[in-house]
């Protein structure tokens, strides 16, 4: 039996997602504000714990982007290869070193959904929206002072999430609270009728290989709207840090494991 | 943390699917026929054989569902209730006991992707269609003889099965491919590159409660169609069997471990 | 060059549309109620005028149809025939008569806008959800006391009106908003910059043949959310009239001219 | 009353499309062949004939758009900005005049529809996709010798069309068949039953401001393939002319009329 994910066949041709590496390639708008510490700690399962400096900092990023396998085969049948996502970061502490953690995630494809899984990111399915830079300014902006971004999130036919961004200057970094290596649990739950989990481990990964444009930050806005099915908006915005854009190639080759947790831990 | 799936949080009202019992009413379609049983048995990985008997039979079901959990919330709200599936079954036998397999399924909601994910179905996102009987027969056929309905599957944009059932009779039942308990794997890849699969075992599930009506037979028409992401059309359409369509009731409320497999296994 | 609507070719088989007379299966769940008059004077062109008695009547209406055409091929393939839709009814006056009239209304197919624009329907794009009645009640009401249906609508990616109904008793009607023959619109915006409408015209249609189930009215909740790009919410829920559920079954074969109207009346 | 288009309100705010002028950023990538004249013919309605020259020549072009009013109000709620769209051009000849003529075009978005619905393009949903060039190649290519573009075209859940296109070199144009003004139908089929159209115009409409940058030509692949609903296929690809890519800046403003045809002209 061969694929990476399910379904498993005699070719592997049917896995809903091919082997690592994976590579992406997209633009990235980034607001970062600062929430209550307290509703940031109630996302960090032991044994994760508070950043220790500005441990309420929260990065809600808007992504579109285009990703293939090692074969970039998805590239030619771009319904395989095109998706867009939001998600929300942290960052959390394990064993004295500070990690980013993606707390919430929406996708719009299923493959997204399965990578997802595989690296540890909650991911549901949303409908993502991102204005686009384009050479041609009669309905785009451009990535330069001026240039005005929206973003949207909705889940459940509810909008939950919009940003306005608005270029200023250029910018040494696009945040801060998406730069560490990802702290993810992957935990299975038990198929017994309440029992714990079946598997339960924190993982470690990064990205294998990163090319980044030039950064540019600018004045941003942002809404969070309440859901009876999403917790976003729990992570109210109290002080916004920053909006930032870049553009970005990365490649993403698996991770390691950090702790194998006991069932009752996750 | 609470929540069945992810993402957990303080409150567990994030979760992506809340815990079992889960409940279902809906309409199933399905069309059983013969195909080689080398082409069945690719699809059994260790410890699974091929059934004793009539081993190269197939069901493909299409089926129009309504769900929710014990609370019913989700009825009120019924973009998280409603989905469309076509799902593969085959059967198998392991340890003289003989299961069915779901070895493919396409689902159109995320929802139905996680409870895919614990319970071992190897959802993928599809657009799934199945024509509706109802009491006005003006654009509706009838759940009796002469009553014609069509069922169509596409995933990637692009269609990979369609069939056309028109009644002829009561039956005794919807058909045998899908009768057995479920023996499905649940694995999760492991998180470095190359690794073999972090967990594994085999578990077995079925309804924990059933309602069914009249189950008809009449005559059927299938059609597979090839895709590069799909090995569906592999299954191929020797000798039909029958077409069925029944409207049930169902509850699921967790399976049972069968094996624990080596992590070469699944 | 044939084809009820575009485009046409020689065949006529690429039409959106196909000629009517067109057929349509579905469930009705319906909320009146009364919101200020002068709202829907506002929604109301001359010739027209407000209806005599209770002018600020307004039903709003789920709908989950199936639908095909005289030769009934789209039932086969149900991606072709099924949709849903949610519409909001005033009446109006014109020449001493009352009419009903949509106006707004979302759907989710494009054959269903088509149809739209030839009916004087002005149908967008639209996220409808209703909850459905089956046989086996494991997630599903049954159209009896105390079965409870929730409705929603998204546009844009906005909820912008939810219900919830909960039956109680028969009632003789599912409504008398959306009961008279509907007095509709029909324009072609001119196509040089500031022109007026190259044809304006009032029709009347209604349906040429109905059957209907046995209503049910109950206790109703609606809630309408705002929207830059909607105004229902501008049609305020000042007081409930009630809420009704009913299975149709519907024939429509053309309308008939009430006005041409001259271009700057449209 | 205000509104460009229905549905009309005091306000106007709820028209599914602005009033011109339109604006247009995106990226076509064009696939240009020869097919049987006879085909053309048959899509080239009274009072219109076949080009003089080349007059089987067909240009099928897949475009991924962003797109505002004049406000740019879109620009910031991108889910009413960006669609994708795959159509059809042939060329034809009205009073010694060469014209360019969508005969079938597929979107993704209700303004997109309603916009063609006054532009006289004769729009449906589809699923459109095309990749997208990027600054870094993780997984993109670029707009120069050797960059691939894959795109896709589906239609009521069937793929109908899919090319591949490889840059090779730099080229005056990207393509002549969509290189003329606009010929178009526009007519509203009547409201009685089997009555002619009510209204049915000729218009001829381009672009009102453009910009372009520099085209791409190189090796490309077309394939179309059936469906009962669409006719694209029957321009079967006898000769390919060429295929290019090209990102485009465009404003539109409005057409005028080239000739009232009588009913049953259209």
């Amino acid at each position: 039996m061969k694929g990476f994910f399910y379904p498993r066949t005699a070719s592997g041709d049917s896995s809903l997602i091919p082997s690592p590496p994976w590579f992406y390639s997209g633009d990235l708008l980034t607001v970062e504000y600062r929430t209550d510490p307290a509703r940031v700690a109630e996302l960090l399962p032991a044994p994760l714990q508070l950043a220790p400096s500005d441990p309420g900092a929260v990065a809600i990023i808007w992504a579109d982007w285009q990703s293939c396998s090692a074969g970039r085969a998805e590239l030619l049948d771009p319904v395989r290869s095109q998706y867009k996502e939001a998600f929300v970061v942290v960052r959390c502490s394990f064993e004295g070193q500070v990690y980013s953690r993606c707390v919430y995630i929406w996708v719009d494809k299923d493959f997204a959904i399965a990578r997802g899984l595989h690296q540890g990111y909650p991911k549901k399915l949303g409908s993502i929206w991102q204005t686009r830079p384009h050479p041609f300014a009669q309905a785009a902006p451009q990535i330069g002072p001026g240039g005005t971004f929206g973003a949207t999130l909705a889940a459940g036919d509810r909008r939950i999430a919009e940003a306005v961004l608005t270029l200023r200057s250029p910018a040494e970094t696009n945040g801060f609270v998406n730069g560490h290596p990802m702290a993810h649990h992957r935990y299975y739950p038990g198929i017994e009728r309440g029992a714990p989990d079946a598997y339960a481990e924190l993982i470690s990964s990064g990205a294998s290989s990163f090319q980044g444009g030039q950064a540019w930050t600018g004045d941003v806005e942002l809404r969070l709207f309440d859901s009876p099915t999403e917790e976003l908006a729990r992570l109210s915005v109290d002080e916004i840090i920053g909006g930032y854009y870049r553009q970005v190639g990365v490649g993403w080759d698996g991770g390691k494991t950090l702790a194998q947790l006991s069932k009752e831990d996750a």
